[in-house]
């Protein structure tokens, strides 16, 4: 047993708001992208991925967000309807932005960038009056990724959204997916983190995402607890902090913690590991796992996703993953 | 006796955050601005008044702002220093922003209009980095114009002031001071001033600003003691609703609701008046004053500077608000 | 006599094209605006001083331009008129954009500044479309001012006039009037200010702004003569370069030149000096006579507004123009 | 023989100025892109084509434009430079620009359209300061572009260029090349082409190109003789004039027209008909072929990359494009 409590009459399970984009992954691996000819085609994107995560393994899904008008944003809802997510919360751009893209560069496992477009970009366009407090009142969970905050009006369509959940107590998941690109500065960054933080149940980020959200409130020093307990003022019932190859920490408000361990693989690239992890790891808990075994299937679809060529594409079934889990090694990760 | 407490201690009574600009009133009234010639140039900005109101009844008044790098902002440097209020937080742009302008016409006691000039203001470019903690925790309050979030990077230092506020236990005192120019739309506008508000321990506005604020949530109808008891949930521990001419209400988080009165006097104009009744008010609170009472010396205060030419010039003294009060006549509004 | 021929038949005499914008002049002079407290309103910008400069001289004088929709366009719409300009040519803005205005500060008579507002102002906002070919070829003289150039799409209107002017014989008069705000930088100013001059049959400049221009093409020194003959080599019939205090120095295509003299008299302020000499000298060669002659003329029309308060309410009548060149002593210029 | 005279003696022959992007082509063709899943990158922009059409065909070729600081920009420029094009006058942009793209979707043969990334994209920040008057003068021709007159700096260090070859006697070769996107509008649009077209010696473009600048002149019909005409009163020897379907028309400066036609071939995509009919002509024209001849040439390079995956990597070599015209069957357009 995990200590949140979902609303278990809502006819969906989850609903991701924020960035739907593309993904174009080189096909000639192990080379700088000066030297790759070719490249495949993804839905991309933070909750896209987990919402499509999500809705692998079952879990009844929707999305809030917007895409462009054009080839790109057509393919992107037409891939969500095919993995029966629920479209009906995107509108559609009118005013000629253009849909991001994110093209992978992969010089090998352990060395790989992104070359992101995200000058006037549909999904941040998302406006406040196309949120719907009817639509958020049908989930059991809504899960904001922290890239959504980064511009306005999305940014304030999320603070919307979090007052419709908070109001109809929808469990908020925050998955911080801090990323400099789009943000004017740290401080403006870590403002808008800190006040959405503050209403949300659930709060997953890297120990980094942390630390830049303190800086600016002269917090010196990183304490995992210590930052688990200022959330727990407010909100807060679980915080997830990872520690990269270290493995992550989850604290619950009753003073718990909890570490995960990981699945060795033969690592293809490192993209798509979090989005997966996160959508494994709503998935245990809301299936009433202990928070140990709800990061352990984190661990479980991370590991499987690594190993394949796309993000979105290669998320597991929830055959898959539970397949993964018993026939994988898993090993307990060492921290600090 | 009223329900804030103050820190006693602090050496600084009341820092005011937010918009410094200049006023241009016309000299010549009663008639459209096309047939006026000159004009008078006062220091402006709904918190700039209340800062100057308070130091002329004595506060100890700090100020937190931006101001250009002209004569224009040499000047508003220059008034507020000689009206004993402390600099130190004000901060000269190196971009090339101006000051704010509000040309003011008065066509009539009851028809006044404001021309501004609010494009690349250097009041809008203060920086969270350029608010410290440390000067926060000197005072006892501080007084936050809503104004001043009306845009990128001010509207992230104001949050950060309100969270160095709450850290350090500084009564926060909201003017709602709603102005429309600058806003994108009310969408934006209603967001971040319920984020403020939530931070607030003192909330003043009009019935149609906290009107605003609710359409977002879809609250339909307007309700005073609705609108009061929703803050109450989070800090407030007083809410000021003012019905214009039928005179304001405020209410306590004990349930008791108190009325305001007028002072009859000749109108010059009404600009003015909402500041010039803040700092008395706050002045009252200060000064451990029955609730009815603080708002009577608010209404004595925007009598006397609605009669006069300017806003901030026209600030009584402690001294001039007093014989005001006494030889007067106070007049209870009717409120429906 | 002098090189420029006219088309005698049309109804107006001048067009001015360009800024109509307001000057705020400091009431208090002889120190610096942080310590003046009222301002005279006063219709400004280059090209409106021109104009009315033109018109009080008798000339059938039009404009072309924007303002705003607000009691400033307003009354500077009613100014024009009042002195008999034609104002079909103006139309008003619809996008919420304000009217420049400049501040003026006079320390001493030769330390004058000014403290300009250009952002997101009306007059930048003159479109191709409402450049109205039928109109231009109604006049004459088509004046140019160079700070309509620095912005999309007032750059585009005033190129579209000059193709217009060109195909119906309407004389092009270029006044530089180079002011680098507004401008991005010095290369982009060279640029338009080269093109435009391309089609222009007069030029009038300072030496430092013919240096601009061709700084540009790798023109290392500043010879008048030379930079006279450039613009012969287009469709120049007419060039002045000014030397401030040294006079000015008119060439003709023929390889003749002509120096002017100055006026003096008791300097209150230097600004309006350039405009009162353009519309007094351009007067002078729309009556017929000698280059030396309207020079002449244009220094007396410029001895008269700097000694008075304002740049366009001080223009003379062409009574009060002649009286002075009859009664007052002329000096001419010594030029290196 | 033509009416064109090159300075034979300088090292270059060509020098384009402009665009530099990214064609991302679709593989599987003949679909909406909603279902094509991978992309091929090749070099693209129609300046950069023609330069790899006039590099393969031998000629010593130069480029001047911008490219963003990351792997695009740097493939670009290798690409360049494997084919033997000086890339000295290509700078690299500081500013986080990126490189434009364009998706191509080839629904058949004859429905091809393209989704562009034209947002802050480094071609169009290229600076006059950027643009060297000695580089300039080292080559016989100046290829201009007209899409690098859509925004500043570029537009105005296009027009610098220009500027600096009529100055030293480069042939200025202006290939319309209008797209809609970037631009704001079609006034301002025509303007610059206008100005542009007045310093060229070759104008090419479609009846549809100079229709639009026709139209902010009021000129109502189009006729070809009468636009060739107009350019021949600037600089223009020879105005090309593209009718689709029905071919090409070029007229000379002597009264004489001239027709081109076309070798019919397996249709793959039409994108790049325009580069490769540009390269193979301007090479004809500085052969000293006769105008018709020249056309030929461009008609038989044209057919050769219409039948191909690619615009820049399909361009013909001199033996390639030589072999077409004597192998495959030419057939005179028919034109109206």
């Amino acid at each position: 047993m995990n200590p949140l409590k979902f609303e278990t009459t809502r006819p969906l399970d989850i609903i991701a708001i924020g960035r739907l984009c593309i993904d174009l992954n080189a096909n000639e691996i192990n080379r700088p992208m000066e030297e790759t000819n070719t490249f495949t085609k993804y839905v991309g994107g933070s909750p896209a991925n987990i919402a499509i995560g999500s809705a692998r393994l079952g879990q009844k899904t929707g999305f809030i967000g917007k895409v462009a008008d054009d080839q790109m944003g057509r393919f992107i809802t037409g891939y969500l309807e095919k993995n029966s997510i629920d479209t009906k919360g995107i509108t559609v751009d009118r005013t000629g932005a253009v849909t991001g893209l994110a093209f992978t560069e992969i010089k090998s496992p352990s060395e790989c960038s992104i070359l992101m477009y995200r000058d006037n970009v549909a999904d941040l366009k998302l406006h406040p009056k196309e949120v719907d407090e009817e639509y958020i009142k049908q989930s059991k969970v809504l899960l904001v990724s922290g890239t959504a905050l980064a511009k306005s009006p999305s940014r304030e369509a999320v603070f919307l959204a979090l007052e419709y959940a908070v109001k109809h107590k929808v469990t908020v998941i925050f998955d911080l997916d801090y990323r400099p690109y789009t943000w004017v500065d740290e401080a403006e960054t870590a403002v808008y983190y800190n006040l959405a933080a503050e209403k949300c149940d659930v709060i997953i980020g890297t120990r980094e995402e942390f630390d830049m959200m303190e800086k600016l409130l002269n917090i010196e020093e990183s304490d995992d607890r210590h930052t688990a307990s200022r959330w727990f003022s407010y909100r807060a019932e679980l915080v997830v902090i990872k520690h990269g190859g270290s493995g992550s920490i989850a604290y619950t408000k009753d003073g718990m913690s909890h570490r995960s361990g990981i699945f060795p693989t033969n690592v293809l690239k490192t993209f798509g590991a979090g989005d997966s992890y996160a959508s494994a790891f709503i998935y245990g808990l809301m299936k009433g796992k202990e928070v140990s075994e709800a990061m352990k299937m984190g661990s479980a679809s991370a590991s499987i996703v690594i190993s394949r060529h796309s993000c979105s594409d290669a998320m597991p079934t929830e055959e898959e993953l539970l397949n993964h889990m018993e026939t994988a090694y898993y090993e307990l990760a060492q921290h600090g």
